[in-house]
């Protein structure tokens, strides 16, 4: 019996929201025929953004920790639907035995074909590290940053959706997005799984939205699928 | 750090669904203040009503390699969102260091003092194995069976909410609710965990419903908070 492993809890509604995404990309009629999966929903690791932007706590050894539990529970592939971990993706790539499936590939391999600018919306230690910038210009795409009132607005969002609070962070994230249709950027990736749990509460959204929870979603499906754990929609 | 252990996949829907439960009733503002938990999402579990009423693969390996496995990740609680996998209660907790809340007492628990006759909505299995009628009877209450149509509408919509398809899954809960209805039926426990991911859809219903899912979450959230893990909303 395969497992897949999901290293979660950065934030908890990301993770069941990455879950769902799953379940839905699963062509099951009944829960057998759906995938397993083994998920440490580990809460208490510390901030990842603050950690990188304002040396916070290191999240590394909890982040190292997890990686192991799921490990020793047998896990076949590993994904962390969170993007700002993904700064020490090489070190937990390193400590795994199992793969460790990337978010940012998955989310920037969805880009159409053409785009050639592209904003990122993303924690501050996400937009700090990078990865997203360096991802984006390896593919010939101009990343787009935020301004400084609207990443402010981003960072609210994600808060307030950790917090549970989906109408506040929906308008966060609204009035970021508008900032971006005045610049003329018609496509934004959305770089935190929180994010996309506020654009589902948006009425309108006239920048189209890459889905970094539904991309890692997608590419778990399809990595199980090939190996014939279960089928796809 | 605490863990609550989720013995899932029975469905994964009903997982996700009593997931975020504990997030809403926590009261978190950043990811650090919710709770943590290990969930074991265990799909390929055997199915436990049919093993109950016709002599299936019996699910009880399955259940307890679960019950292990949480208990290697070091669970101090286990809950398991699923009713019918109650019928091997017994063997579980003897087998677990960690005890496990039971989703029965918990539902039962929440039926409004006065009330004395409440329908049972739940797999064929559950009833076969009756130990909601049992824990209605000790507290002086009637059980209600659904007649032999709504029953069949009542598995029709938990084997709908496995598949994914909601809409269906509302439509047969909405049929057998009107049985109820007819009957004078004023109260009725949702003794399945994917009823109320079914009863979300309904536009409205006259019978008041118990939710398992809800009511094994505020136990979980109750354990957790008394233990200091966390606060409840």
């Amino acid at each position: 019996m395969a497992l897949i492993g999901v290293l979660g809890g950065m934030g908890p509604l990301a993770t069941v929201d990455f879950m769902q995404r799953v379940m839905q990309l699963t062509r099951a009629r009944c829960d057998q025929e759906h995938l397993s999966m083994i998920v440490a929903n580990l809460t208490h690791t510390p901030d990842r953004s603050r950690a990188i932007v304002a040396g916070g706590v290191d999240p590394l050894p909890a982040l190292l920790d997890g990686i192991d539990l799921l490990n020793r529970c047998g896990a076949g592939v590993i994904v962390i639907p969170c993007n700002s971990a993904h700064h020490w993706y090489a070190q937990m790539a390193e400590r795994s035995a199992a793969p460790i499936l990337h978010i940012v590939d998955a989310s920037v391999a969805a880009v159409p074909a053409g785009v050639r600018r592209v904003a990122v919306l993303a924690t501050g230690g996400a937009l700090v590290s990078g990865f997203y910038q360096a991802s984006l210009r390896s593919r010939g795409i101009e990343p787009v940053m935020p301004a400084a009132a609207a990443q402010r607005d981003i960072a609210a969002c994600i808060e307030a959706v950790k917090a549970t609070r989906i109408e506040a962070a929906a308008g966060h994230l609204s009035r970021a997005l508008a900032t971006l249709e005045r610049r003329k950027v018609s496509v934004a990736v959305m770089g935190c799984t929180e994010i996309p749990i506020a654009a589902r509460a948006l009425r309108n959204a006239r920048v189209m939205l890459i889905d970094s929870t539904q991309e890692l979603a997608r590419a778990t499906v399809a990595y199980a699928v090939e190996r014939g754990w279960g089928r796809a929609m």
